[in-house]
């Protein structure tokens, strides 16, 4: 499991890298991210250079620019959404004598970076000599706070470890900056060069904030610093309309030091005023000031502690996988914590991917893990979802439709897709966010958010699935010619995924709407329209190969030509960037999980055999290109007995981001996958399912894993699950009475009274199931670390 | 038939406007194009002004653009290629007194504009008075020489009504005149804006010579003119960059004229030198010159006189008919009469509609047209095919396929299409080029053509077709995930028309191999491989709905969702500008006919109940909201005895661009469905069919035709088909005796001598079939009419 070439040092409670390698600067830019889903600044050397993929981003600024297209189509978006680099104020270059620090020049005596977990820093210690012979040792630390939302910090130490010398540090918000390539079409990109128009700068005394407004899509952006200086300096602030500096300079003797705290605000909105954006981001400041350096990182300790205490999960066989799993889970709270009706995006805020778009990712693999460790979060995520319905009905009615359709990818709630075959039609993104809506009301019980914010969702998306699908002459209620989860397939009839995910989504708006009958009126429901959301949803088709045994992605999927993988070189995957759609999209290979992940997320509808059966063909042909697949593999592996490959897949997804299999890590972190790390050890080694009757667990460990345990939150209380081989203790913290099943058996979980239960023998689970040649997780890993 | 709309006035010969109508001056400037397959003059004015849609063409002149993608994916082209507007020679401007000559001043008396359909010229007759009172008549005669390909003329005549008038006439050869919207895309139309760079310029006399290079294709283009000014007048001749232009001045008492002959050459090439191509336009206007224009007039007289007595098309009972069914033909003369080793795109050279590009319609819809009426000209376009195959070949390697994958869209012969489910995956393109040669080789019997052009594409495109289709396990050969000629379905298995077309193409290259071994031999064609061909010829998938007793268009068609045409408006034509494409893929519902097509061109696969089943199940779903179905319909139509729908049919084709039922003739004409006029008649009312088994005819007149006659050419000879309602007469031109067959009996026809046959009663029919509301052919004419 550890990696050569990935050279993270391994510790239990932060993740760290020593010395200073100039390859692949980016992907430790990307790791080292801090976030709290408001604010995001990349792992970036506070002095600005050298930096491979610079960033510091807010959650839902964007730019607009013109969609490209060969050639027109009808409800093709006009419009595209970009991220765009906020006014960066985690800036802060240093002179030693008049050389200005640079780890590629003079002479680096040490250089270590180190992300902590429980702190929620970035840490970063120099010790360093200018050409001259100066020599400094530099201390900084970062936080973007859990606490406060707007705020981020640093706090910046030098030293002088000979002398006299002469330090000058520039600390900065830097606007403009330009934006490295997130989309292959140069008109796109020329759109989002410098974004923002500067509107109005200040200084007063340590403090500069900068005003400025993207040109097209007309957000106002604020970001204010201030600063604590110690020691016997000169500080004087300056403000350009890109820059704002505040330039420390000071003399120090050998042994002397000078430290700088900074303090960042951010706000971006559409319909505040200049004003009323430079108010806030300079009351934000204050609030920061006020509580220094110091209160804020304690603030953010006892953040972390409470998070850590419910939901941290634990590894014992492997140092390596245990830091993984809590890199993964700390960089999912980092994605989500105070994003606040706003969006999860599949990057985060780690990096310009995607553009910064959202997509079914958060709904589907972030979400679960939110709701069970940060409720809120999760809530926050789809409040913004609910925020955006009125576009996604105008999307609806634009495709003849009813209900919302809500985008496949975008920032602002508008579709941004330019391949329809795998953006409009991948219509389950819509089932995807009423499952989020059902899981979470269902975990929290939270039924003034069921009314509120869940209804809604449930309701419309339920109208768009009756406007979507047709009965045929028997009966069976069909959905064709859309897209599921595997992009390898597209434009399919009956895609057992999105069929399954509709009826959950169809029920779970029937019985919402039951639950709250006058607000369920002010949306227009009647009783007539529940009545046909569960004549559709109990007639959806689930298309079954009688001839093979085994269900079919789609209709018809298991006739298709098998792709050629014998013929298919280890060079040439990616698939899609060696072929064709036309031929993928007309063959049995999958991207991706699809019908895997239906038989993880709806285990009621498939019985043991029908489950092995699947998993065991399906296995044959995914090729895991996508990030967002082996930790249903993993899942499903385990649920159906094969433990050792479902530790396979859980590695794999805890190294995807850390040793960076999918080559991609430079433009930010996969966050779904990460979410999938945590779904890897509950759902895969953990056995949990959260059907309507309740959460049920299989524990059971694997080489090289010998104890195992994890924290869901549960109706405001958190189980705490503990497992080693012979046995699991179930712990309740509190609260009323809780039933649950350890292998299928019932169990009353008292609060605060630890269960004990013996795990009972695995049955044999039969062959272990082959993927395609060079694809098992083993040869995967093994080909991205050659 | 007539209709009020179009105004043209109707004759049997030739096809003309009086008086002036700003209105849809773009439509007439289409319609009144002349082209000789080389070069195309729109029918503008003279006096270039006003003008709505400029143009001046060169068969294989483009300049290269940027493609744009929202999104990426393999094996898009990179690079997309657009028609751009040739330095364009036939600009006659005139001054009277101090005023330039505009129809939209002064005092218009008389306007006159027609297309003589036997001189193959457009004459113009003018009455004007300028604002100061001075008044002239002007006449100009245009050609573009069928006899001499460079050349291009006009005769330019002058007469003072009152006077003394000075007159000044500004003769031109104008470059990089801007260029309509071709594409949506900014981009696009920024890269293809002054395409050209000047080059050199030279002035001798009376002539005039530009040269030019496209900046990113580098194509030198050079344009050269000369005059013979017939009266004592000043003349002089001066050139710049982008305009050369020759001034002629001369004081006319009232009753005096001037003349000026203008001769204008034209020439390209990628691989000559800039010097090449001067001499060469210069030579190809000294020649012109030495002939004057009476001898070019002369000459395309001849010219067209012996195309007319072969070829003439008379349909007796409509006046209008007859007018639209000799304009088609002669419109598909001028589109390749020249074109010698030139495509001949969708809009001929008749304006900048898809960028200039050409596609299926070619082989499938012009070239059967050209094989029996001016088949040199078939012969040209197939060399071209031919001479684009290494282009073919590198893009079937980069789809991992063999042989040679032809380009859906293209100028150059490299794929343009930049919407792969309707373009790279149409891959019947490849059996529409193989289905033309085979056709043209059957037809004139030139098995050097054969051998030397054909085999190669013949074999290459039967390579292709073995390695996209598979076998399934009863042996039946599929062809998965493709698209037909319907585009309003897309990414379908076993398509029928793209099965059978593949089926003859892999017949034809086994037959072709085997009958040129050593040709064979050369491009490495084994027995085995012949033997492969066979094999899957006689094995592809005919998908034939057992309950409805119906053929599928392709796999399962018959059992998607019927479109909900009672729910469509009007106004929601075309629906593929108004639906999404997935909401027409997924359901039963087509833009053009498909299966039809295969019905026209495949009678020996289809019994006669089979084809009339399937011809009233796919009429209820056609809307043709194609230009490229009602020739299609009409043959059917008239096979399966609806003789009344065949006409109405017919005249949809006849009336398509002249009543601009597509409401886009402004950019083009469409010239294959001008040729599915000739179709309509002749293998519609003419019910021709053109097996291995030799030609057979079926003719029947019907309301309003008392009486029709076409004739064909067949190696060589022409054979002459006169019908009337109660027998038809063949006469053979000369050669050997021909075996046709009328109505299924055989009949020997000796040259020279009329073969009068009876024709048969009409069994009944049946009911008629029904097309979607509002979409039958009269529906439509009258909607686009409204």
């Amino acid at each position: 499991m550890p990696s050569q070439s990935s050279r993270f040092e391994i510790a239990p409670w932060s993740i760290g890298w020593r010395g200073w390698d100039d390859a692949r600067q980016a992907r430790r830019e990307s790791v080292f991210s801090l976030s709290n889903g408001h604010i995001g600044w990349r792992g970036s050397l506070d002095e600005g250079d050298p930096c491979e993929v610079p960033g510091a981003y807010l959650n839902g600024l964007y730019e607009q620019h013109p969609m490209p297209y060969a050639e027109d189509g009808y409800g093709y978006p006009e419009h595209g959404e970009s991220t765009v680099i906020a006014p960066d104020g985690k800036v802060i270059r240093l002179l030693v004598g008049d050389e200005p620090f640079d780890i590629r020049e003079g002479r680096l005596e040490h250089h270590a970076q180190e992300l902590d977990f429980r702190a929620g820093t970035l840490h970063r210690e120099v010790y360093w000599t200018s050409a001259a012979g100066a020599s400094v040792r530099i201390e900084s630390t970062r936080l973007v706070s859990l606490t406060h939302r707007a705020v981020a910090a640093v706090d910046y130490r030098v030293t002088a470890l000979s002398g006299p010398i002469d330090i000058t540090v520039l600390s900065e918000i830097v606007a403009n900056e330009p934006l490295p390539e997130v989309h292959p079409d140069e008109r796109v990109m020329a759109a989002l060069e410098r974004p923002f128009d500067a509107v109005d700068r200040s200084v007063a005394g340590t403090r500069a904030t900068l005003l400025h407004r993207t040109r097209r899509s007309r957000i106002g952006v604020a970001v204010a610093m201030d600063h604590i200086v110690s020691g016997a300096a000169n500080v004087e602030t300056t403000a350009t309309d890109d820059v704002a500096r505040t330039t420390v300079t000071v003399r120090l003797a050998a042994g002397e030091g000078i430290r700088l705290q900074k303090f960042v605000g951010h706000e971006w909105s559409h319909a505040l005023t200049d004003h009323a954006l430079r108010d806030r981001v300079e009351a934000a400041v204050s609030t920061a000031v006020a509580r220094e350096w110091d209160g804020l990182a304690r603030e953010q300790r006892e953040f972390l502690d409470a998070f850590w205490e419910a939901s941290d999960v634990t590894v014992e066989g492997s140092a390596r996988l245990q830091q993984a799993v809590r890199f993964s889970l700390f960089q999912v709270l980092q994605s989500a914590a105070r994003a606040e009706v706003r969006s999860i995006p599949g990057k985060g805020l780690t990096g310009p991917g995607y553009e910064g778009h959202t997509f079914w990712d958060a709904e589907t693999f972030v979400l679960p893990v939110l709701t069970y460790t940060l409720p809120d979060a999760a809530a926050g995520a789809l409040r913004w979802r609910r925020a955006t319905i009125d576009k996604a009905r105008e999307r609806a009615e634009q495709l003849h439709l009813a209900g919302a359709a809500f985008p496949w990818r975008t920032i602002s709630g508008r579709e941004c897709s330019g391949y329809w075959p795998a953006g409009t039609v991948a219509f389950h993104i819509n089932a995807d966010i009423a499952g989020a809506v059902l899981r979470h009301v269902r975990v929290t019980g939270d039924r003034d958010f069921e009314r509120d914010v869940g209804l809604e969702i449930l309701v419309e998306t339920a109208r768009l699935w009756v406007a979507l699908g047709r009965f045929d002459a028997d009966g069976v209620f069909h959905i064709d010619g859309i897209t599921g989860p595997d992009e390898y397939s597209a434009l399919v009839d009956d895609n057992i995924f999105t069929n399954l995910s509709a009826q959950r989504n169809l029920r779970g708006a029937a019985h919402a709407a039951r639950r709250h009958p006058s607000a369920a009126r002010r949306l227009g429901v009647s009783d007539e329209e529940i009545g046909s959301w569960e004549l559709v949803a109990d007639a959806v088709a689930v298309p079954f190969d009688a001839v093979r045994g085994v269900h079919q992605q789609s209709a018809g999927f298991t006739e298709l030509e098998r792709w050629d993988f014998a013929a298919t070189s280890s060079e040439q995957y990616p698939l899609h960037s060696h072929f064709p759609y036309f031929d993928l999209y007309r063959k049995q290979v999958l991207k991706q999980a699809d019908l895997v992940l239906a038989l993880q997320l709806f285990p009621e509808c498939f019985s043991a055999e029908a489950t092995a059966r699947a998993f065991a063909y399906y296995e044959e042909l995914t090729v895991r290109d996508s990030s967002l697949s082996a930790s249903t593999q993993a899942v499903v592996a385990a649920r159906v007995g094969h433990l050792g490959l479902a530790v396979e897949y859980l590695t794999e997804a805890a190294t995807i981001d850390l040793d960076d299999l999918k080559d991609d890590v430079d433009d930010g972190l996969h966050v779904a996958a990460l979410a999938g790390v945590w779904t890897a050890v509950v759902w895969g080694l953990g056995g949990m399912t959260d059907g309507d009757d309740g959460l049920a667990f299989c524990p059971r460990v694997a080489e090289p894993i010998t104890r195992f345990g994890f924290g869901v939150r549960i109706a405001g209380e958190v189980l705490r699950v503990d497992a080693a081989a012979e046995a699991t203790t179930y712990t309740l913290s509190g609260g009323h009475p809780l039933c649950i099943r350890h292998f299928g058996e019932v169990v009353e979980l008292e609060p605060g009274v630890p269960v004990q239960l013996a795990t009972p023998p695995l049955p044999s689970p039969g062959e272990t199931p082959t993927q395609p040649p060079g694809r098992s997780p083993r040869e995967l890993r093994a080909a991205a670390q050659a």
